[in-house]
């Protein structure tokens, strides 16, 4: 038998010369492009292989085409470029324990990164969202507001790439915390116990306690997973 | 000022069209897609909107496009749909600190999950790859089998997700790991130091010693970076 010969298609070669050049720095976020005219005319190929690089990058957000602007490199990525990878979390059919595992080590690291560089405003903005969280009615705002409350934490982490990869994860598993969650609150007591360990969670942060966040996370996650019936 | 009105692109939709199916278990990896013609129209889409959506999923490495067979969901990423994650990490000019934070977090966690999940065969193959570190004369070669040997950790933790981010972290780092590999070596009794190290990790993980393992890898890595410099 023979083996099909691949043939290096045009449009890779002109997606990967738009890459070098980033990685170069030569492009930067909010930069334009050449237009089709110039790039197809300074790589030898065709403008349609041109248009397909440009549209597939524009596809996985990378690229910003305005009309009658020009194509720019997006300043702004708004998760589109982690489209590809929440998809083939999906196509690898990665377990619930395995997505649980990567979060809990991300969100522990989170923690203890958040707990050097979180800002005093911000430890205000979670002992606030903590006082809702006594005070709120229904489970609907619970919800979100124990969500909010580890968003903050993680964006005082200060460290983009984790937060990025963490937004993913999440959305991922955002059908199993919502379940989880009411898992707990179908059990006695579970409302306070997730206040206290929220509680937990700031007072940790306060003490810039490095440990305490630590094992204070670790424990609130082995209770999500413990509800959720592992 | 106006604000410019966001159509949607016809595209996007097909693309959004082609995910959900996926999410729903509908299409699975190898799956045949159905032909361009009848996809646009069931979707009440153009073949040109159709064409571009599967072009750019092809670029992405969802799927594949066989010449006169049709168009398939791909059975091995090779890495393919990560590539955006390394462009946009790229562009977000991550410091690397932030990479080596998060390496070393998932580094860590592999680590855990191989002491439990490592088998026999995977502890062997350790084994031999130190005893030719031991054995190896060239630098270059000392560096192959260092990062074969991470390697085999980083599969025998058996979550595949990990095992793709930190695939796609290692390759930004390469450069990195490079540098720090020269700088430990230049410093007295290095290379024996090196070589401990790597004996503690086989160690722990034939002890299946969840924390002597964490532990020896945290030593690893912080030599590593004090090796840059910091």
């Amino acid at each position: 038998m023979f083996t099909p010969i691949k043939t290096p298609k045009v449009y890779d070669q002109v997606i990967e010369q738009i890459k070098l050049k980033i990685k170069s720095g030569e492009l930067k976020k909010g930069d334009k492009l050449p237009s089709e005219r110039e790039m197809s005319e300074s790589l030898c190929v065709s403008r349609t292989s041109v248009r397909e690089a440009i549209k597939a990058l524009e596809v996985i957000g990378l690229i910003e085409s305005r009309q009658g602007a020009g194509n720019f490199i997006k300043t702004n990525f708004d998760n589109s470029l982690f489209e590809p990878l929440s998809v083939m979390f999906m196509l690898q059919e990665s377990s619930l324990k395995e997505m649980y595992d990567l979060r809990k080590t991300l969100e522990l690291e989170c923690g203890r990164l958040a707990s050097k560089n979180i800002k005093d405003n911000e430890l205000e903005h979670l002992s606030a969202i903590l006082d809702r969280m006594y005070q709120s009615e229904t489970e609907e705002e619970s919800l979100e507001l124990d969500i909010k409350f580890h968003y903050v934490i993680v964006k005082s982490a200060r460290n983009v790439l984790l937060t990025n990869i963490l937004e993913v994860i999440s959305q991922l598993m955002d059908e199993f915390i919502r379940t989880s969650r009411m898992q707990i609150l179908h059990t006695d007591n579970s409302r306070e116990i997730l206040l206290s360990m929220h509680e937990d969670l700031v007072k940790a942060l306060k003490f810039r306690d490095e440990k305490a966040i630590q094992s204070a996370m670790e424990k609130h996650f082995d209770l999500i997973w413990k509800a959720y019936g592992y």
